[in-house]
């Protein structure tokens, strides 16, 4: 259950020690066969965790990898953020792997990114599993569903309540393995034209919001519209959506909501704390050596500790200039939308558990450590805060 | 009480510079030198962040890092995490490097560890950096200070808010390179014997509560009483303390305190959200080429991702522990403590920047970063996790 074991109990490889005499063997040609065994064995020592090994040098053979990502180019905080997942992994790689990173849209559309990873047409990808929800419901799991997870508890779900187990099992099934790589934090409510007071100014709304959250919408007697990033400017201004939701304070803020709409509501329930992921294909995977193995992983890592870290400070500072430089309003929805917002996520959410005995596992396993992380979190982090704030009201 | 100046002068570390060319002729010694360059450029590209460079090839020499730890042996969570860290620099490093980890005590003791890598006895340290307030007030800054920041508020400031820049200019003064490398989250308000009713419950209560949190006691009128970790008990259950902190419910749990008292007091404001640092010799870091560099930079980040993760799980696994099977009564500060705790924590923070004038661009840089981590933590997170709440009551 520790990563430490995690990442030790992956050191071999049969692929990797069967191409090592061919990278050896080009890599001798041109040096005195002596002399460049000592030279191998002094500069690359192969894998051994101790470093004392007198084994067998083992040279990472040359990698380029194509990453598919879901994002339009250079989006701040999920593009830039896989970007710099990319560059991680090159820059651990010490030059042996080459990492391309793809725009939605340029290699494959954006929601093909999975589809062409399971396949083997790009091996790794960037992106948010709940955009494979038409593979499995159970898929939302791993990045956000209504009510779910904050930041924190999603992390602390996969890593150490069983959720990686079951996001393997889950991967696998399409030739995928995949790690947490980022996290937006929670998003926002979303722009309304109009003040949002009771549940029934839901009724006939034309609302940007797709997945699970737009599915609860709906239950609601809101009409859930899918818009890309790009066309939902235009339909607000053009009146043919009457409310979006977007990420939060930073990416709404450049898409400029601000000046057609006014009311900014929070809190986004139906992202509280969005995940992403860096997907493999499971071919891939399994060929790389366990170094190559501990360079992906830790870049992974990382990022999901600095993307949430680059939301939060922008977002910050963001949500100051929408409020004193645009004049937006912050409003919050009131207790009886959120309660009866709770009660139809939580309807919508345990509906996902029906697909097959996978998705209920891991329903099951979420919900276990959502309810455990509640807990923890309302007399930890939530309490300090609630008492922070008595402090500087 | 500034010892900078004393230890300026021992920032060279004659033997590290002088290396690098010798370990290379010795590489380069039986091989013919045309050969060996095309070996050493095959095998090695030199942390060129494209890949793609025709730049000289670095060959990473061996190295073997002493990590001097601020933990006892084995301690769960913060020395496990340690350990951890050091097993992902040597995955990471494909065995170029060895990292030997020391529970405090064993080379040196736990809060000599910053002296000992100042001075170059050991080349890294894992700690928290509130234990070098001696040196300047201003490393508690870069831990927790009471009604200070959560744990993603604080990675969210020295990574995007100037924490980190301002961190290796207080750092570069002692010879010493800091990373975030861990954090414990939100910690609890301690074991009490009685109930906590009123600020004035705390006049002449002995408490165990060391640094800031223990100077806020102090002005409240407690005592506060410093205790390692495996004093803490006895001390408790023969009388001679009223109270004590320690760190959350896991670590808690493990020592016994429940068998003794049954108050366990929430929030802690003292700890928020206690970020650990990898601290390096500044010399050795100087040295390390840029893929050396990399590999420790990625294991901290993701270090601090995981350990996060790996409290948050335990804590509330535990906590539910010690409520059904130890018949602990888990009680809330009220908010009349709390404020009081507030105003004296703001008092006492606030003098920390009286040191110089670099702890005062820190303690300003840290509350505009907290003051915009409360906003915005307020209507993302706080108001998110007060939603939930409401359909789960």
């Amino acid at each position: 259950m520790t990563r430490s074991s995690k990442v030790m109990d992956q050191k071999s490889n049969p692929n990797s020690a069967k191409e090592k005499p061919v990278s050896r063997r080009r890599l001798l040609r041109g040096a005195s066969a002596v002399g460049a065994a000592t030279l191998l064995a002094a500069c690359d020592s192969g894998g051994s965790q101790e470093g004392t090994s007198g084994g067998p040098a083992i040279v990472s053979k040359k990698r380029t990898l194509k990453m598919v990502t879901t994002w339009p180019k250079n989006f701040p905080g999920l593009g830039t953020g896989a970007e710099r997942l990319a560059r991680r992994i090159e820059a651990l790689s010490d030059g042996n792997i080459t990492v391309r990173v793809y725009a939605g849209g340029e290699l494959v559309g954006a929601l093909e990114a999975f589809d062409a990873v399971s396949q083997g047409k790009a091996e790794m990808y960037h992106g948010a599993e709940y955009y494979w929800q038409g593979k499995s419901p159970a898929f939302n799991f791993f990045s956000a569903v209504p009510m779910g997870m904050t930041a924190p508890e999603i992390t602390s779900w996969v890593r150490y309540g069983g959720g990686q187990e079951l996001w393997d099992q889950l991967s696998r099934q399409f030739n995928v393995k995949a790690f947490l790589g980022g996290n937006s934090g929670t998003q926002m409510g979303g722009w309304f034209a109009k003040e949002m007071n009771s549940i029934e100014d839901f009724q006939g709304l034309r609302i940007r919001m797709p997945g699970l959250g737009g599915e609860v919408m709906q239950r609601i007697g809101a009409t859930p519209v899918t818009k890309a990033g790009g066309e939902i400017f235009q339909a607000l201004s053009q009146g043919n959506i009457d409310a979006t939701e977007w990420v939060g304070p930073w990416n709404d803020l450049a898409f400029g909501f601000y000046s057609i709409v006014k009311n900014y509501y929070y809190p986004g329930i139906h992202e509280p704390g969005t995940a992403l992921a860096l997907g493999l294909n499971l071919d891939v995977w399994n060929d790389m050596s366990a170094t190559e193995k501990a360079w992906i992983e830790a870049a992974a890592a990382a990022e999901n500790d600095v993307m949430l870290a680059e939301f939060n400070a922008n977002n910050a500072r963001a949500l100051d200039t929408l409020i004193n430089e645009h004049g937006v309003t912050l409003r919050k929805f009131n207790d009886n939308i959120l309660r009866e917002l709770g009660r139809v996520s939580a309807e919508v959410v345990a509906e996902a558990a029906n697909h097959d005995d996978l998705a209920r596992q891991i329903y099951d396993s979420f919900s276990q450590a959502r309810l455990g992380g509640m807990r923890w979190g309302n007399i930890a982090e939530k309490a300090f805060m609630d008492a922070r704030n008595l402090s500087e009201a």
